[in-house]
């Protein structure tokens, strides 16, 4: 089993991090699947977004059960119009929902203000501005009583693009490492994973070489069932698949930690031959994580 | 109990209905719920989306377990913008899955064809168009092997609006009746229900009083919390809980079918005050439904 | 990728089938788990139980959501006593829920009567007797209102060890291959799987060599990870992890098709390199099951 | 609301407390929850069983995720017999599981030493006794690897029958309220709930009254369906549904905690008319739980 000696080549983006709240686990766990949706790949529509953690009633500010909810996009109006409608598609016509904002005050930016967004202006004149549990809410009139929602989202420069890539003897080897990858990740805090189930099975490259125009496209020299056809592949003989795991942060340090850890329980599944990563020849990204500083790490 | 005599107003609407495929159950679970992400409300970003039902492989093209889902918009433009942004980025990242199309043949009206969109253009030439199955696809080469997806979706001129209002004592019998006809309402085929959990907490009006350029504002008539402070409120002493139950389909006789077994499940339970529906005075919608005519049908 | 010629030993054991309902189909699932529980392994306590389907409201004599599942052993005094324990556990405390017989008439052999048991008892003359839905059930009060559980459930004599083993290259394949045919056999009705996820790692020999007062012990020449030192192994070169995929159910046809397509689907997975089938030299069951004999099936 | 001035009628329970991990949080899962099944209700066959909580990577001896669960007997043979049996059919066959003790040192009474129990004796002498991790555990070969289980399992003197009524005036406020309570608890460590979804719908009573020998029948007192005829009912007018909570656990002080959490977040819910708690007038159980005593906790 190789660890390349490579990096993956992050790059900055706008991230927004909230907290969904609701009477019930399940309806908060519901409403936080909601608004994550259509969170895989910054290179379409909504962005990126993905579930961070769990919350018990004795770390949310209105003691009910909740989930961290990371946004990004490397857009800053992009983020912003997102941002909203998650919480308005996602959480607002969600049973007992409430949202907060959850950035953590050293890496906060600026503040997106709900003030004139669909959210706010949902009441019509009956929401008020509200202080409840030290914070500034807008308390919005719906059918099964308020909806309650911080009037500001902090907004923090972090990072996308933290990955690493598992190139398997079989598909089943390389799954399976892929998931037990993800699930040790989990206990690194202030970092999200924007795929569904964590695993992404379609790399990409930044534009196109026959479609010029596209945005991004697949990353063919990773593809093995077109290994032949592909001059400059990156295919080991005896590798017949690939999965990529992705980690966006606040911090480069969680992002560090969390490629630590799920590279570290990646390899322990039998059938990884290879661990990569995704990079651009370092000349997109302004964060390179050499993947041997990664494993260094205390 | 009282069912109101009213009537539910449905419009047309552009839906799109497809399969998503893949080796487990689970996973083709991960991929439905991230294609159908942020699909609650018309009024803002990417349209509605529900998963209408688990399909068996004896049922899916490709032999394998899968989920139908539909997708709609009032907007023929942004129906195709965001199916393809669906399949995109819910279907096509997520290992082992493919997509195919499930319109029915009597309702096809016409069909969205993939050639062009970042779907095909994903494949950089590596594309191939191949007949499977008795259909065509395209064959994209990503990480884990290839992604088959249809290379023509169907396209119906079917319902939106279909719905009914639960008006509950409290808010526990209000959201049980909600949940209670939800799963009732599962049995019924060509109909989706967008909300997360299945029921929706923010009722609408059109545009705002106060804001009046706001797109949909609550619909304050059915906010028990702010009855005092509306003047044609529709909360009755004894109310404090209101839940809408939206019913999507391809036909109206289906919609229609649901709402009906919707409506009788709801009133088993106790603390249902009254059953309603959402309209807009018949002056938006082609389509009213009355709540009298679905308990009639045989 | 080779199919042994041998054969699934199978041997006769009683079950019983029933379905529980509740409101929702969340509270019918708990309930169902709950039931089924320690129902993997013969060999021990409770004998065997899976949850066999879920049943839409149209298919449930009380029009609820439920679950059908089958409890079997080999024992017909121990089958009485679980399968009162299963429902007494697993059904009367669970929120709204009832139970069915379920079992289907052609192979009915006899009834288990409720009269004395500990679910009877339990209404401690409060209970009734009563007509429902053309059948005869308890009408027991508890706290939330009435358990309705049917007087009488039907026993047959069905099929218990119906197996295939999957020998894969890595444990990584071994496993997706035996998920992947878990998932596809959930077509076939009449038929239950008693193992946590439908996959067994713990392959059984009866008796003990060493320890022969044992009932039942690890199967030694199916584990790898002693290929070593057993005589006798069974694992070839080149395999690394072997699971067992069981079926039991009602009809012996139903338990052949629903082996049939689970091993067609296991076969579909890289990395698999044989399936064979557990027995007993033939001296232990009635019902040899040839692997050649099933995938010949129509 | 009114909380009643009662208690909680506690008695001693034998529990032992064990960690089952698995390579993903999956399998962990559906071992644990095959592991409890069949945990509701002492008065019957295999005890009682929960699910504690989840384990991250980092809390666990093998770093893989994992769940902590409780088992109690008021018997000491009983719970040596049945913790046995949930380990052997709950975890042994289940891909990739390991199982740990979990017992804090401060209550730990004596220990259940594994060997010539089914679990040891399953190695038919190809098992062995290694040291990993910092334990001494049996390496058991199984067909996907090893079993690893702790050699012995530390049992305590714990608290079984902490608890709390939820007396609504419907069954949805009674419901809502204890699902609210159930997952509010959630936080207490020690604590385990028995109940399929954490909500008892059958309150018992000790023996019978009709029924002289059964060993626990409905508590006809608090069940609203009869309440006509039993003379001494507890139900008041507009009590329509009651629902219990329980809760077990190693230490007296986190089940006063969790019943304080867990009363406190029931009565937020709208349409509890009372909250009670369920006891034999105090001459079954040596540990009397006043409701004051819990609420007035700081």
């Amino acid at each position: 089993m190789e660890i390349e000696d490579t990096f993956a080549e992050a790059f900055k983006m706008y991230i927004g991090r909230y907290m969904i709240t609701a009477m019930t686990r399940r309806w908060a766990f519901l409403s936080a699947q909601e608004s994550k949706g259509l969170g895989m790949s910054a290179t379409l529509g909504p962005g990126e977004a993905g579930i961070e953690s769990e919350v018990r009633i004795d770390q949310s500010p209105d003691h009910r059960p909740g989930y961290i909810l990371d946004v990004g996009h490397r857009d800053k109006d992009q983020l912003e119009y997102w941002l909203v409608a998650r919480i308005r598609k996602g959480a607002l016509p969600v049973p007992t929902t409430s949202v907060f904002d959850a950035m953590p005050k050293d890496v906060l930016r600026y503040q997106i203000d709900l003030k004139g967004t669909p959210i706010q202006l949902f009441g019509d004149g009956y929401e008020e501005e509200v202080e409840k549990y030290g914070r500034i809410l807008y308390r919005i009139p719906k059918m099964d009583g308020f909806f309650h929602v911080e009037t500001k989202f902090g907004v923090a420069r972090g990072i996308a693009g933290g990955n690493f890539l598992i190139l398997g003897e079989s598909q089943a080897a390389a799954m399976t490492a892929a998931e037990v990858a993800v699930d040790a990740m989990k206990e690194v805090p202030f970092v999200f994973n924007p795929c569904a189930g964590g695993i992404a099975a379609s790399g990409t490259k930044v534009g196109g070489r026959k479609y010029g125009d596209a945005v991004a496209t697949t990353n063919d020299a990773y593809c093995p069932s077109i290994r032949e056809k592909v001059e400059n592949t990156r295919i080991d003989a005896g590798v017949n698949c690939v999965y990529e795991v992705f980690v966006n942060g606040l911090y480069v340090e969680s992002v560090e930690r969390a490629m630590k850890i799920g590279i570290e329980a990646a390899t322990t599944v039998k059938g990884v031959r290879k661990i990569s990563a995704g990079n651009y020849g370092g000349n997109l990204g302004k964060t390179l994580i050499p993947l041997k500083k990664v494993l260094n790490l205390g």
